[in-house]
């Protein structure tokens, strides 16, 4: 990746029918990804176990995170954003359906 | 750091004397940074040189930024992300003087 100018917000298709998870950069240290939802969920009963720890922060929309270990539902609007250790078991459990929910996730 | 959430665009002081860095989060491989300017500027004749990669996103305000090996200044708007290779000497020419531009700097 060199040094050109993106936008964050730029490039969503319309009609959104899965989340849609963009790398926008990618070294051995670390990854960083664009994931766009619509009303999307994890699937029921899935819960992500990531090898990885992973910073995330919410740009738009709105969204509900929950941790295995915890009987609260997160929820997060723009500019919130929040650490997920390695192996802490976690599920998206809405976005907001009305627009789309942009969050940019650091794995490292 | 923990999976407490928190708001970038929170506790922001007024009347910023300087620029205003904050750590985020710092492991061996990643250090996140929020910075805060309000019509600040890097000194005159201040390029920085970076031992490490830079990938930064503006969240807010807006900002003009120049490479030494570029004739051209990049205007950066809310969503604008860049990747600065360690040392691509650079300088904030200007940031909005009207209000706080908040940026995002995750250092690699």
């Amino acid at each position: 990746m060199n040094d050109s100018i993106n936008n964050i917000f730029n490039n969503i298709p319309g009609g959104l029918k899965a989340e849609l998870i963009d790398v926008i950069l990618e070294t051995k240290a670390v990854r960083i990804e664009r994931i766009v939802s619509k009303g999307h969920a994890s699937p029921p009963g899935l819960w992500y176990d990531q090898e990885k720890d992973e910073f995330v922060i919410l740009l738009d929309g709105s969204a509900g995170l929950l941790f295995e270990e915890k009987d609260e539902l997160i929820v997060m609007k723009p500019g919130d954003y929040l650490n997920i250790p390695a192996h802490a078991r976690h599920r998206v459990e809405w976005t907001d359906p009305s627009k789309e929910t942009v969050w940019m996730a650091v794995f490292y």
